[in-house]
């Protein structure tokens, strides 16, 4: 009674897998600052809960497996004003945006075919390779270019005859990287030269700072038929558990193979895809608010941690993630001492290590991604925590 | 620019793919009885929604990946009074049924696995096993014998040293067949016997009629690291909107790789597993108010439908579908036909050609598979409306 194969290779959550290291550091009373998780703190738009509470339909049924008409709507005109045309045909909603990556990579690659993507990296884009059956690989890119891509030629040294498609994600997880505009066509230009598909996953978009543009292939007329759009509502709106998502594209024939997919599994929650529908109703005031609080968190993780001897990292731009260079070897090692032996007046930090966000074993050791989903002045104390827990640790190790 | 040979492969729903024609039918002011999806009419218990009303909570977060401690504890405690004894170690809540099937999947079978499962079936064990990356085989059961198992050498000629498991659902969709403990405990002699995973869907558990009792291999203490029960609230509680399922076995390392695959994507609706956790709680006297229901229907549209000449059914048992033989040549034809051409005064029917639940090519060909999920007085004009059609069309063809 063997298990597969391909469930014993997947691992299991780097951003979960302190978690009992955490429960006990509660369990013993210390306070506990979340900087693992991109589970944001900002209260979701009131819509969300009204829709809820007047949803009148006696028998919760069924919705379509393509998505229910009230939010398909709602996609349409979203990406209209962004200036894209997506019809009915051009989309499919999800079980958020995971559920998108996954039929994305079921419907354009085989076993032994390879998913080329920017290291480091959401680090699910390698369970749902492994889940699909085919293969991730990577290029590196930096920290001390704030991880932005590498040339031309770098990239294209990592492409191979089995090669299928270019994902990443711009404004990114877990580097808060946003492409240029030059990016974006360099990306573009591999697509066609190459003939991939480029799945981009947007699912951080309106979370960009000091008003920098986001850019996206589905802006070029050239490559809409290779541009796959993955997106969700999660972050978007701070409704991470609603689980809905999307996957769009112009190539309508894999829309079309994706609602196999899509019937396979019936549908998304119905409740929640007509509350989904109410939060795109939400003003634009909602994420001027949301980007300022981000920002200003930013700066002030960015400045804090900064000023640590030691701890390296270039000033991201957009989600809520930094990856930052600690004066450590391990990282993973410092992560689970500071939960299981440090606090600073009952104060400790949960922190994912960098390591399994890299592809290329060995990367990432002495880094760690933190997330700033928890207000300023728990930031404030949190680089605190860091500044005198780093000291100790190097008295220690 | 090709799509995966894993996507093209795939089918459409073939409950879902005469859909154009029905609308067209209703778009001609014509009334289309759905006797195609198996999507109740019984209302959802008003927990349900009063739960959505009363959610409180500000940030709709990501609920844990195994599932909602709410919802968790609300399965331990319905499960033990079943006799069952499931902890969280032996249990993850699933984006529906549908994940669950396709999670135990993935955790059994790598590609070239077989997974062995009694023809006629859910038409989704194929879709669920391509995703998955593996092989559906099949041994036939047989409308004569009212879809009960054959015998277990005619099983065992259809095991080779690829099968990996045995899939199957009692109270069965699309026939209504409930095993008998016999049946049971052959299935229990083969995992056994031949090193097999018994994957038990058991979500019609509750729809069974005639007093009879529903056997299930969870009962055996021999198998129970073996034996792997999906399930869901959907029909059991008229909530297939809400997608909440479960994954449960007593195989706790099975139950633990199955952990990466909910982690990969984050996890079931939060406020539905709520929800859903609220509905554990509905009174006994809901099922028996929806098995009598049920079961009134079921006698109306056997006894209705055995009165047709040249229609053939065993009286099913549970569930709420029935899989009968029609006197024509090709019920694709016929059901396409019916919502063409056919009406009696203004009324025609929509129903599944059975055909797409089975793996043999040719089987099933002259059958369709109907469910009674519409009201009593609705079958009887359904019934009537198919016995006027069918001599008309053995006039036309």
């Amino acid at each position: 009674m063997k298990l597969s194969n391909r469930i014993s290779k997947m691992q299991f959550s780097p951003i979960r897998k302190l978690a009992p290291y955490a429960a006990k550091a509660r369990e013993d009373g210390k306070r506990v600052l979340g900087l693992n998780i991109g589970q944001p703190d900002i209260e979701t738009p009131a819509a969300f809960f009204d829709t809820l509470k007047n949803y009148e339909e006696k028998v919760l049924a069924y919705s379509d497996s393509r998505g229910q008409r009230v939010l398909l709507d709602a996609f349409t005109d979203y990406y209209a004003k962004l200036g894209y045309d997506f019809k009915d045909e051009n989309m499919v909603v999800t079980n958020g945006g995971s559920e998108a990556l996954l039929f994305s990579l079921m419907a354009i690659c085989d076993p032994e075919d390879e998913v080329l993507v920017p290291e480091p990296f959401y680090t699910n884009y390698s369970s749902f390779t492994e889940m699909a059956g085919c293969k991730v690989t990577s290029f590196k890119t930096y920290k001390e270019d704030g991880f932005h891509l590498p040339s031309k030629s770098e990239i294209e040294a990592s492409i191979t005859p089995n090669t299928k498609a270019i994902l990443y994600s711009s404004p990114s997880n877990p580097t808060g990287t946003v492409y240029t505009k030059a990016e974006i066509e360099l990306l573009r230009d591999l697509a066609i030269e190459h003939d991939l598909f480029l799945i981009t996953d947007e699912v951080y978009r309106e979370l960009v700072y000091d008003d920098l543009t986001v850019y996206s292939p589905l802006a070029y007329k050239e490559i809409e038929d290779r541009v796959v759009l993955t997106d969700s509502i999660s972050k978007r709106f701070s409704a991470c558990g609603a689980r809905i998502g999307l996957v769009a594209s112009k190539n309508t024939a894999l829309i079309n193979e994706i609602m196999k997919l899509t019937q396979a599994r019936l549908c998304a929650p119905t409740v929640e895809q007509v509350a989904a529908a109410a939060l795109y109703r939400t003003p634009e005031s909602f994420f001027e608010k949301t980007r300022a609080e981000y920002q200003h968190r930013r700066d002030i993780l960015f400045e804090g941690l900064s000023s640590i001897p030691g701890v390296f990292m270039r000033k991201p731009e957009g989600a809520f993630y930094i990856i930052a260079k600690f004066p450590v070897k391990s990282s993973e090692h410092f992560c689970q001492w500071i939960l299981e032996s440090y606090d600073l007046n009952g104060v400790t930090v949960m922190m994912a290590p960098a390591g399994g966000f890299y592809n290329t074993p060995g990367l990432g050791e002495d880094e760690v991604r933190i997330s700033y989903c928890i207000k300023a002045e728990d930031l404030k104390i949190a680089v605190e925590v860091l500044r005198s827990a780093l000291i100790e640790y190097s008295r220690l190790f």
